[in-house]
């Protein structure tokens, strides 16, 4: 049935029913003017918003209603993790045509409850908003941080060492997968609404990247907020800043070099690339660097702690989350981003990666 | 300049310059993942989110950018205002195309942190998303409130009272005036997407209702989120459910009606109009009604009160904030809303008022 043919309020009603009760930290949960959580005492608040485009952050071809709102809340809560926060409650805003399906924002509010769910937060509230266009998701997340104890991107200090979790480049390999653009990785967002898939491969089974494939647009798919880590992270006084990784490696690292006051220096050589990754960009006769580089949406953490404390967290991220940390880079006196080859020479950076406004 | 030919993080310094500093409760504001709030100790959180989509809510030719981002921010601290919340932080988020001037996105941006501060938040973060396609403002608004001290639209009780504050009916009637179609007034947001203002009559400031236009044109552009009743209101026990009215008085008590599990009788002749709101009408041989009973976006609070404390509630709000408070109905055993006429027939209700997916 058409949104347009039911109403609002039995709209509504649907959605308390799948949402159940309140818990948690929700105390008022949908169905009043305002969704009312519980701070638990002496903790600061972290809120953070998201927006997700249609044709800009994804595409439905690509992705199940559920796993689109999965995503938008996935991505949001990455940005409660950049600050070391514990989630709490999220909202979910639909701007939707009123010509869709109901199952349609049904399974967006579902893939969305459910990411919350995973992490500790709740689907608190949000608005259903009637539009012409492209479907839209936009996420509130909130979370609680110790003050004080909240990671920002502002403290790096020269002689820090730059740490990165995970691996990077798989989401752009997958997003590169799924438009079939392979070799337009600079400036994933850009590529989106320009090209329709026209080229897309079709990856059969048995082809020995097909396991490549399926992994890295699960990576695209399914990003992984990193907030255990960027809880743990919090704790430590020698990490000095953080940020998540959604705009590109250089991009993002350049965020921290100018709110921390100083420049960053990354080796190429030492950039993690997942096994996924370099097989698919062999396979392509392609170097995998860019997609690492300005692909963005990894959503891994990048961060920056002192270089004497660096192996302790990168043993205790290992052996409490599974996760590995690597050393990328070091931060210097200066200004902006600088990537070494390991000849020596730096890679001049081609201006990619997210950037809300342009799109090369 | 357009912002396609500015960056992001340029664009981004120009924000930070505009709005300054971290302050109030806002610990660490715009330019990190996230913003982070100091929480009052011993108080819950109120969480809200609003959109404001252009064509949908506001026209470009009625509202200057300060003006459509002051009132997108006073539309979403009106959600705070009806959980009797005490504002804390705003986020603004721009949906805007690449091909628009920065000078809009400021000024939309200025206008959000002048309503803000005006209600004693602080704009603490957002977002800028470019994409094609008309113009949204997504606003997060967030407030704190003494736990189970906050207003819910779910404890009415039969035998309470239902009071109004303000007047009714006011930006139906600017909206009307702004669009110039005067006899489409039910269901406000249905008429502004489809008539073009194309019957837009011109008001002469010599014609005896050129005054009276302007007023009800100012309460559609710069609503007034009753935040200091609110709170007035939530330090009562005798008030028992309360809601701001954004859809129109019928559909909204229909909300509390709803939510509390009752009915709610109202009285048409006792449903306070303004002098222009009245004045307007009788020139227009219209009937002002369907103005407040179906118009919506007035934000005025509508709630439900023990009929003993009423007099003493209206006194205080009368005397503490020179905010007229009415009696307007009670609240019975049943369920749904009945408009009564004073000779004792019941206006049969319009399918009116805001509805997210209904155009009619």
């Amino acid at each position: 049935m058409r949104l347009r043919d039911t109403s609002e309020v039995e709209f509504l009603r649907g959605v308390r029913q799948l949402l159940g009760e309140a818990g948690g930290r929700v105390r008022l949960g949908i169905g009043d003017d305002a969704a009312v959580i519980d701070c638990p005492p002496g903790r600061s608040l972290v809120l953070t918003c998201d927006a997700s485009v249609e044709g800009r952050h994804f595409r439905r071809e690509w992705l199940s209603p559920h796993e689109i709102g999965e995503r938008a809340v996935r991505c949001a809560l990455s940005d409660l993790a950049a600050m070391g926060a514990e989630p709490a409650a999220i909202l979910l805003t639909l701007i939707i045509s009123p010509d869709e399906d109901a199952a349609l924002a049904q399974g967006l509010i579902e893939g969305g409850a459910q990411a919350a769910e995973t992490f500790g937060a709740r689907l608190a509230g949000g608005e259903t908003v009637g539009r012409e266009g492209p479907l839209e998701l936009d996420v509130v997340a909130t979370g609680f941080v110790e003050p004080g104890r909240e990671l920002t991107r502002s403290g790096a200090c020269p002689g820090d060492v730059v740490m990165v979790s995970g691996t990077l480049g798989d989401s752009a390999a997958g997003l590169a997968a799924l438009t079939g653009t392979w070799d337009a990785v600079a400036g994933s967002a850009g590529t989106l609404a320009g090209s329709g898939g026209s080229r897309r491969r079709s990856w059969d089974r048995a082809h020995p990247c097909a396991h490549a494939v399926e992994a890295v647009i699960a990576r695209y798919k399914r990003p992984e907020p990193r907030l255990a880590l960027g809880q743990l992270l919090g704790r430590s006084d020698a990490v000095h800043a953080a940020i998540d990784i959604s705009d590109g490696l250089a991009r993002d690292a350049g965020h921290l070099a100018e709110q921390s006051g100083v420049a960053i220096v990354l080796h190429t050589e030492t950039i993690p690339l997942s096994t996924e990754c370099r097989t698919l960009a062999e396979h392509l006769g392609l170097d995998p660097l860019p997609w690492a580089l300005t692909g963005g949406e990894d959503f891994e953490l990048l961060f920056c702690v002192r270089s004497d404390a660096a192996p302790a967290i990168a043993r205790l991220a290992h052996d409490s989350l599974g996760l590995p940390l690597t050393t990328i880079g070091e931060v210097t006196e200066g200004h902006g981003v600088c990537v070494m080859h390991p000849d020596g020479t730096d890679l001049p950076l081609r201006q990619g990666g997210w950037d809300q406004f342009r799109s090369t």
